[in-house]
């Protein structure tokens, strides 16, 4: 039984001034919630899930606490409309951005949509991603929906937020910038190291980037959609220009 | 000023029922309805709008109802959190898939995330596939997400919904399924006609389907992701298969 503090504990978390002081994020869901606690990188606070869950999962000393809970009590601190099966209190980490220089890493300039920025972690981590760096305007990675949107793969993706200028000018790595004017991508050669820059959903790349980018990239129109989602942008670029020559 | 009735019916058409009942479907913001206007597809009915989208749109009579007002007006009709400046109501109109045997198609199994329905049917458009075959279980394409996903592609992409086994075996064409175990599309020739079949976000391709399949496609994996977005994976798919070597 979850106690009224608890209860309102988790409510508040779905605010980011709340996860904030606290320093935790809630992930939901047998699969996010699995990735995240067999991942060595989050340590977890509280566990509340379904009889069912406990029947298949064995949490162990995994959780500072541990709740098992029926249907209705669930539903009163799930963020989702039809709640799954458990619903997880992590600790936030400070994710570090590594080897920036011997990989391919992405940058994304005001990403602001929780399920495209959820959906192009995920998307990285399918194609062996490890860093994603971000300005200051994206959605928070510990979003809840950006969480779940990215299916488990915040575990494994170092997510850094920084002054995107700032970060281009002390990093020496080149830079190839998604614009509708570019490079095609079906004509370039793959690469093994530089940042692919991603830009908002509805404005692009803002210009002070654009001109610090060491060549434009782009995704060839044969229709007529005047433009991509960003999420699908970024998995045809990665699939094309990191893996697309190299079979 | 809007009359009563016409809020109640407006608001009433976010219930497929009532969509259905009345034959017509909710478009907002300036840059879906712009698209469905200057479409030849789909007879507008009524537009309700604020002063500034009047100010740059001139709908003549393009609507047979036309309702300029404020945005606590706006606001009482709007499916959006943040209305835009503009909604529509089209008549819906029947698609008829065409020229199914010299073209790329897409078959879609039971994609149900209206998100993901209409960004497929706007990586669709951008890639210029005109017909998208839906299963009955799929997400309808005149649900308002789906519309909005979609960002008025649904004004240039066919999409006729059906019972894909039936479909299958009374059209000859090769149906090339995406799953887990099939051929790396990097590896693939590009092809010219055809059908490319996305399964379920989590279930996958039925396998009554795969097992009509002509051949089964992948994409490899690199990194630790257990799958990728429907709709990324829809790009990723037709950028490669469909234009990857063409260049």
């Amino acid at each position: 039984m979850l106690s009224k503090s608890i209860v309102k504990y988790i409510q508040s978390l779905s605010h980011k001034k709340f996860r904030d002081e606290h320093g935790v994020f809630i992930a939901e869901g047998p699969k996010v919630v699995q990735e995240l606690l067999s991942s060595a990188k989050f340590k977890c606070k509280i566990i509340c899930a379904l009889k069912n869950w406990f029947d298949e999962n064995a949490p162990g000393n995994s959780a500072e606490e541990i709740f098992e809970m029926n249907e209705v009590e669930l539903e009163k601190i799930s963020l989702l409309k039809t709640p799954n099966n458990v619903l997880a209190v992590f600790y936030k980490k400070q994710h570090e951005v590594r080897e920036i220089n011997h990989s391919v890493s992405l940058m994304l300039d005001e990403i602001q949509d929780p399920g495209n920025m959820g959906t192009i972690i995920r998307t990285a981590d399918w194609f062996g991603i490890k860093n994603i760096i971000c300005s200051n305007e994206c959605a928070e990675h510990y979003n809840p929906k950006v969480v779940q949107a990215s299916m488990g793969s915040i575990a494994r993706v170092n997510i850094l937020y920084a002054d995107l200028e700032n970060f281009i000018k002390s990093n020496s790595v080149n830079i190839y910038a998604a614009a509708l004017q570019g490079s095609n991508i079906f004509s370039m050669d793959t690469i093994k190291e530089g940042i692919i820059l991603i830009g908002n959903e509805s404005k692009g790349i803002k210009e002070n980037l654009l001109s610090l980018s060491s060549k434009q990239i782009t995704i060839p129109k044969y229709g007529e959609a005047e433009s991509l989602n960003a999420a699908v942008a970024c998995g045809i670029i990665l699939s094309q220009l990191v893996y697309g020559n190299t079979l």
